[in-house]
């Protein structure tokens, strides 16, 4: 298993408190010590930082720890490795082009006799994970459906893409982050958590590691800040679980639809 | 304009000499201030660094400068924006997945009057520079020709690309890089050059910094490194200038075909 972490936020925002307490799980307070990989979007620009050391001992995690990239939307995630070799190409997250926009994708579970359903056209696994194949899957779908050209309505497409989740949780564990830089999904299999930050902004403290930020300092009035998490990062602040087959979109840190609001 | 640089090597090879020479390009002996890029290739994943401000001042490029990141094939560019604002969705490289693979991009030069020819439909460009529309269209052509599936011979691919290199090249100057992990093409319009080194390994010298290597101590004898770049990187070595409309590929380091070979 892995563990996930995203940000959705109005502001350019950084991620380096939660980053910390996350990059602790890979190698120190958790098993996951089979890679990691952090993509920031910056307008609809994106870049991905990515490795197959542990994300306590990588010097590049460190880089991130130390040097904030303010960014509105954020996918992140720390690899205990199942299907697939310990190796870049299959490090998370995954991105593809699609629409004019760069896609983002993370999964944390494993499912099981995916080779026949997960057979793609247009969009090709570089690794070998049973990850990457479900996000192949899943962006082929899109395409047969609603085509080259994006349609206007997103909720549309993310409504649909649920319907895929649904059919991929029956073959395993599949919570899944994805993004198209604007827009936010997460879709719960069985371990999901988030938390909404707005005025009036209070301390968090840290459950791995010994970390307390005071988010009054480093926001303002209007920021809001959503953080998706498998498990809550923080120990003194009232995290939402999500139930199994919940899914949610957020856009600027707040919610756009989702399984409960169609 | 801009700087390209790249690499192809028989052995995890670090580019830390030459990115160290390219980006003193950006800000410092050279104008091209508008941001920069690095991809390496480590199997069949790869992962790219990008910034948007110059790298002479960047952290990351400071990063990449000081932890050596072993790699058979690189690309690397700096930019002196022309088409397209200072964005982290303009800057090079770009990278789209095609028969599994990560296909990974890099121009320098200008082009004109491209609207029209660059209408593609199945990749499309995320920022707005005429590099990386001329991208997507080579990508979609070469669907169009090849189909969902790689050929057996990469050859055909590499030769039908220079063609389409061939029909930009008459819309403005169109040096470029390509490579698909495996196989690292550049294409020459008015400047691009490149070396081989391979044993007996001597000195090189910097010509943008004070810096001098000793290749012999880092290397082994079976070691061979190709470096390609807009303009030579060291003052104390032959370096090949390519003419216009020459294009060559290489794969670990060797030569393996090009437009004077087929």
């Amino acid at each position: 298993m892995c563990e996930l972490l995203a940000m959705s936020a109005n502001v350019p925002t950084d991620i380096v408190f939660s980053f910390t307490g996350l990059a602790e799980r890979g190698g120190v307070t958790g098993p996951h010590i089979d890679g990691w990989g952090i993509t920031f979007y910056e307008g609809k620009g994106s870049r991905t930082f990515k490795d197959a050391k542990p994300s306590s001992e990588s010097h590049i995690a460190q880089l991130i720890k130390s040097y904030p990239i303010k960014s509105e939307t954020v996918v992140s995630h720390i690899r205990q490795a199942n299907r697939g070799g310990v190796s870049l190409e299959n490090t998370h997250p995954f991105t593809r082009e699609l629409w004019g926009r760069y896609w983002t994708y993370a999964h944390n579970g494993q499912l099981s006799n995916y080779e026949e359903k997960f057979v793609t056209r247009r969009f090709k696994a570089v690794g070998d994970t049973d990850s990457e194949q479900a996000f192949c899957w899943i962006m082929d779908k899109v395409v047969h459906r609603f085509g080259d050209v994006a349609p206007q309505s997103m909720s549309d497409v993310f409504a649909y893409i649920a319907t895929l989740a649904d059919e991929i949780r029956e073959l395993g564990v599949f919570n899944m982050i994805l993004s198209d830089g604007n827009d936010l999904m997460f879709y719960c299999s069985n371990n999901l958590s988030y938390i909404t930050r707005k005025a009036p902004f209070g301390k968090a403290k840290l459950i791995d590691t010994d970390v307390v930020i005071d988010f009054k300092k480093e926001t303002t009035p209007n920021d809001v800040v959503t953080v998706i998490a498998t498990r809550p990062l923080t120990d003194n602040e009232d995290w939402y679980i999500l139930k199994p087959g919940e899914w949610k979109v957020f856009r600027k840190g707040i919610l756009m639809f989702g399984s409960e609001s169609l």
